[in-house]
């Protein structure tokens, strides 16, 4: 907890928290994790997208990867990331005088918010190998270029492809989070044990009807894409209510011309839709694509839709997973099994191993919020939960 | 016609008509319209607050003022306003051989849309004697206090009271102006004949629910001020497709924090509610605001309803409408009878004389856009039914 405290020290601005890609914050973050690496006995290097890797050799040639990232969003809470990689970093130290048939890396990944270049999950999909050359010439705000952000703190944009992983030196990837929602909260218990990490659609719409007169234009004869909007956002509503774990949220809308006495000509939604089951998203995404045509239609209004993304769910590996159910279980705890509904480096490290997640409670569920916290005692059991799961994967056979 | 187009040059801006009041343009607009009225041998003046004024003396003592405004919104079409001082002036020069038991006065008013200090229909205020001193002291974008504005333009804000006009002296208020609606168009029809100006409800609505993650809060906790926005636009727009006559709008909405995969915390929205009869625009404004705590309550949101406005209708003057309509019907036209759903001088002139209106068809209901077009022959119609009118006004017993 109290490296958290430090880490959150770490920031771009003064009186808040944030952390993006390659900025000196993080410069800085990362060289406090590994000197705490290397204080636990770790070999620790930087790689060439800058993710801070710290490893403790074992018996056999295969590898346990733990962690979780280290950048933040803009004005971040301080466990959103760096807690999995704390954790991660805990439960190595605590095993460190024991043989184990296999190493253990601590990751902490450079950039999974991708905040400052738009690039969510980069330090992990560097790892995987699926970086893709074109990103360095992405630019931030500043027009500084992702390459030259690379190479400002020391990574190399060169080595990127060779950093990647291969499956067959790998046993399985685990990340302690936050939840970031209030599931656990809610239930009054501190852990759960993720089953996988939802699917998810993202969609722009554009309802086009015709802007007019407030005053004089009859009800019957306005084109209000608004309205259209209005209906379709009860639609999102209803449609996602009506199917178990499906979430569904309209989180932008502009209207155009936007005056208090001008009926809206245009309408602007997006939409963002998630499901363990990537059928039961896919069902979704369509009846709310039939509805806004019905909508728009039931209003002389034009609808557009735009898909900007359509992510199949991850699942965890059913075995790792039963391996840290047990050992939450063996802890004497009482953990649920929740679908993540946000993304995380778990997902993209699915890519070349097997992977599980435990979820640790935050108050409320709040995170990406100065607000984001955590209780002490559910860090210590997410730290009991996971040496636990790392001693049960070291007694079988591999 | 002309005249329209030679106004529409009168700009503050290259490329698009925008004149405010009290700017260079509007000066020159006045200059223009006021050497039109000396060629049409009217007495011509400014008053105190920039209003022209052009008279022609009658037999009698009393005054029928006709006209409209001569200041325009920004990116502006060249007949709101300006087409009824315009269509006033050519009525009053083809009169100006006859002898008549009245005097007519042209008036341009030179402050209706409000734009550059938030005082609609300032003008009108004016001459009816309702301005308010403490208006001088607002302000435009540019710190110009509307006091400065006033006396730069040649006005004099200490004689703004002493230039009202006394209900005896006057017959009453005539206005044509472009209907600003599809009402005409649609209905194939030159002219209508306004029975009186809908009282306005105006407010600001707030729905305070909780912002959270859109993937990891499932539907059953959240708190979506935007769906409970949504579900209230809905039951405006059923409100008001119940009612004859009603229009209820919602043509502003904003959410916080505003992001695609965000839960919104907050919607702010807009609602213009109008109606010939004050007591149906209440009773929609009632249902509204039952049905904005409905929506909130549902979605365990809380609402704020802040009323910015009430304006209660304004009938037209039965007796003035009934000649006007019969003028109208003398030059063998048919004119429905219409509410006008936006605000007029003759609103405010309603305080000290009779009033009448005459709408003109303008193409789509288009106004307040550079699109904004009136045909020919449909002007010339509202100069004959106009010049009866004042005819018909002459030879009645006074």
């Amino acid at each position: 907890m109290e490296r958290c405290d430090a880490l959150a020290r770490c920031s771009e601005e003064a009186d808040r928290l944030t952390r993006r890609y390659g900025t000196p914050a993080l410069a800085e973050a990362r060289e406090l994790v590994a000197g705490w690496m290397r204080d636990a006995g770790l070999d620790t290097r930087f790689d060439p997208i800058g993710n801070v890797v710290g490893r403790l050799a074992g018996d056999g040639e295969r590898t346990l990867v733990l962690g979780s990232h280290l950048d933040t969003v803009v004005d971040a809470g301080r466990y959103d990331g760096a807690l999995g990689v704390l954790a991660a970093l805990s439960c190595v130290a605590r095993l460190r005088e024991r043989e184990l048939p296999f190493a253990l890396e601590v990751v902490g990944f450079a950039d999974e918010e991708g905040v400052r270049f738009g690039t969510a999950f980069l330090g992990s999909a560097v790892v995987v190998g699926c970086f893709e050359k074109d990103w360095l010439g992405r630019v931030d705000r500043d027009g500084v270029t992702l390459g030259d952000a690379v190479r400002g703190w020391g990574g190399d944009p060169e080595a990127l492809a060779a950093a990647r992983r291969r499956p067959e030196e790998l046993i399985g990837y685990v990340e302690v989070h936050i939840e970031q929602g209030p599931v656990l909260d809610d239930a009054g218990l501190p852990l759960g044990v993720v089953t996988g990490i939802a699917g998810q659609s993202r969609a722009g719409l554009t309802f086009s009807g015709r802007a007019g007169h407030a005053g004089t234009t009859p009800m019957g004869t306005r084109c209000d894409a608004l309205a259209a909007a209005a209906g379709w956002i009860g639609a999102v509503e209803v449609e996602a209510r009506a199917h178990d774990g499906l979430v569904a949220t309209v989180g932008e809308i502009a209207v155009e011309p936007g005056a208090a006495n001008v009926i809206p000509g245009r309408a602007a939604a997006s939409l963002d839709v998630r499901h363990a089951e990537d059928g039961v998203r896919e069902g979704a995404v369509r009846a709310l694509r039939e509805a806004a045509l019905r909508m728009a239609d039931a209003r002389g209004v034009a609808v557009a839709w735009d898909e900007i993304q359509a992510t199949k769910a991850v699942p965890c590996s059913p075995e790792l997973t039963e391996e840290l159910a047990a050992a939450v279980a063996g802890t004497g705890r009482e953990a649920p099994r929740l679908t993540s509904g946000a993304g995380h480096d778990a997902a993209m490290m699915s890519a070349v191993t097997p992977i599980a997640m435990l979820f640790v409670r935050c108050a409320g569920g709040i995170s990406h919020h100065p607000d984001e916290s955590v209780r002490e005692e559910d860090v210590a059991a997410a730290l009991d939960a996971t040496t636990a799961f790392i001693e049960r994967l070291a007694k079988e056979p591999s």
